[in-house]
């Protein structure tokens, strides 16, 4: 099995892209990561998308985009795992270079969320729940993690006002992040006054709505050892039930225990050694959820961590260090990839105003449906 | 990089099943794989859907059936290339023991079309084409198959009537296969006389809307040699533009030709070493087609192979042995993987009045599209 590099990465701006169908903008996206990582051409392409069919009436991505970015011919499909739908791509373009039946791989994950009606978009979303089960009752996905936060609130006695801070470290990094989408500061104030959205959860403790997309390029670490940006020290999926009810404890993300307990086995590594997390914050209460199951917070603490302030850029374990799903946007099928993206900026200096002084060891983590699939990679400087 | 064999096989009865849902589909024809390898679990589930999220209000497949089948935990996610979304799942468990990332790995390919309206479906899978360059103009996904069916007779000098031989041969093959959809003979007749479509595409030229999954168990091929039951030898797939207007020429499924190319290239075969070919016969048109493009006949003389009778089980390239995506069915994200379930039954001996006799080396061609994805898998007798 071949170490695999990253050796290229890109990004367009998340936001509303009026002017762009969803083959532009993952074309933007690859291009950019192609001029990175100084190639011309490559193997295969994998790309990471949830909603193409119900919000573009576009399926068949793989040998779409292959064909608009020139290379017409190779290898291409799509993968799909909810909003995980990123990290699942990247995992198979992983696997593609690991096993050496390709070289250069592109990864993109890409989504086009604002062209349908918000109704047929919080249909859409609700994709990632189980439909026998939970859609079928007339919940919406927003009101499934709405259950969650009132059950942690309820559970560990913690107010709303506690999950302020993660929403206020988003959006603060994301200020700084020529790409994110939000540009202005939230204060806890703001937060508490925001509108509800599905009890308890309101606007600020929601990601937006959004179009973007995000490419990364892989090759062997040992051959393209002058173009790594980055090394893939672990690539780990688990999975749990769609269905909240269903699950062993639903304040326990099982998958991402699991699926962080085999990529720290695979980087030999623990919590103590990751120097930033991009997390899947999608809602507040997935950060609570994602720093306990990870390891940097025991069960109810992580919404201290927010308390705290260990979780900005000079904290003890920085999350969403460039906006995060709430701040920077979480255009669904590409946030896997904006997350490593973002590790790479971070691992390479490139950060800006928002590094991370001294990383060297970053993990993202994308999570598809409310912790149904983990997708955990970790990642280190060359 | 480890070879990679194929350890046991299941499919379920492809049909109109109104008692079973999507994931009971997939549990059916995972188990019989499973039994049939005789594992008790596995390291990964890779799904091969194209319209779970249009048709049965469900994307996320990957966690769904890996909880559904028991196996809550493993890795997991949904893999989609059109109608070639099954073989393109198979891809990528190929790449997953390849690698030695996984050692046993379920590839599931499962479709429920039968749920939803007619035209829905119809809408649904032409999602498979190009949505701004031929779905906008109002075009279905059997009109554009009619649009190459139609230039082929124009350029060739071909007769409808000579296209009836692909359908007589699905046709007599599928009526002893338990698990066709159809089992009643097709004569040149009825061929003649059956309802037109999209004009010259007629009731008879095309496959059916309908329901199934089928599945494969795959290991590495020396550490599991006890249990093979049919090696891979080639896994190759290649693209086209999806628009069939802007290819370089409508008649020569070019993605075909490359992904042949690799495959023969990898398992070290030419078109004469193939036993049997299991093709993408969504509709008679690309019967002809698949078999010009994978090199059994020369540019406009597909057809012939039919009309000479080469095509059946004793013929020279025998095709739709188990009755092809024409009687078998084609449950479109399941039918890559029923092909390669039935090949893996011929090279096994398992085929009964359907045997091929000697078979030892078989290939299967799964399409995505109107040729824009195309998927070789070469599979040879332990």
């Amino acid at each position: 099995m071949r170490d695999v590099a990253i050796i290229g990465i890109g990004q367009t701006p998340v936001g509303e892209h009026w002017d762009k169908s969803l083959r532009h903008l993952a074309h933007d996206a690859i291009m950019a990561a192609m001029r990175d990582a100084g190639v011309a051409t490559a193997d295969a392409l994998y790309v990471g998308n949830m909603l193409s069919g119900e919000l573009n009436g576009q399926e068949h991505l793989g040998a779409l985009i292959a064909d608009f970015i020139g290379l017409r011919g190779i290898e291409a499909m799509k993968v799909e795992a909810a909003c995980g739908s990123g990290a699942a791509a990247l995992r198979v373009g992983i696997m593609a270079v690991a096993s050496g039946l390709s070289d250069v791989v592109l990864v993109c994950g890409v989504e086009k969320m604002t062209d349908a009606p918000g109704h047929i978009t919080t249909s859409a979303l609700a994709l990632a729940a189980d439909q026998e089960y939970e859609v079928s009752q007339g919940i919406s996905f927003v009101g499934l993690n709405a259950l969650l936060m009132r059950r942690y609130m309820h559970e560990y006695g913690v107010s709303k006002e506690a999950f302020a801070g993660f929403t206020v470290n988003a959006h603060r990094n994301a200020m700084t992040n020529p790409n994110a989408m939000f540009h202005t500061p939230v204060t806890e104030t703001a937060y508490a006054r925001a509108g509800m959205i599905a009890d308890p959860i309101n606007l600020l403790d929601s990601s937006p709505v959004c179009d973007g997309a995000a490419c990364v390029v892989l090759a062997p670490a040992e051959r393209y050892r002058s173009k790594a940006k980055a090394l893939v020290l672990a690539s780990a999926v688990a999975t749990d039930s769609l269905a909240i009810h269903d699950r062993r404890d639903p304040l326990v993300l099982d998958a991402a225990v699991i699926s962080c307990q085999k990529a720290y086995a695979q980087a030999r590594l623990t919590p103590a050694d990751i120097h930033l997390f991009e997390l899947h914050d999608a809602f507040s209460i997935m950060s609570a959820l994602s720093l306990e199951a990870a390891g940097f917070a025991p069960r109810g603490a992580g919404v201290r961590l927010a308390q705290d302030g260990e979780i900005g850029l000079a904290g003890r374990i920085p999350i969403s260090t460039m906006g995060g799903l709430k701040a920077r946007g979480h255009p669904v099928g590409a946030t896997g990839l904006y997350q490593v993206v973002e590790v790479v900026l971070q691992l390479t200096g490139q950060a800006g105003p928002n590094q991370v002084a001294g990383a060297r060891v970053g993990m993202a983590q994308n999570i598809g449906g409310s912790g149904a699939t983990v997708i955990t990679h970790i990642l280190g400087a060359v």
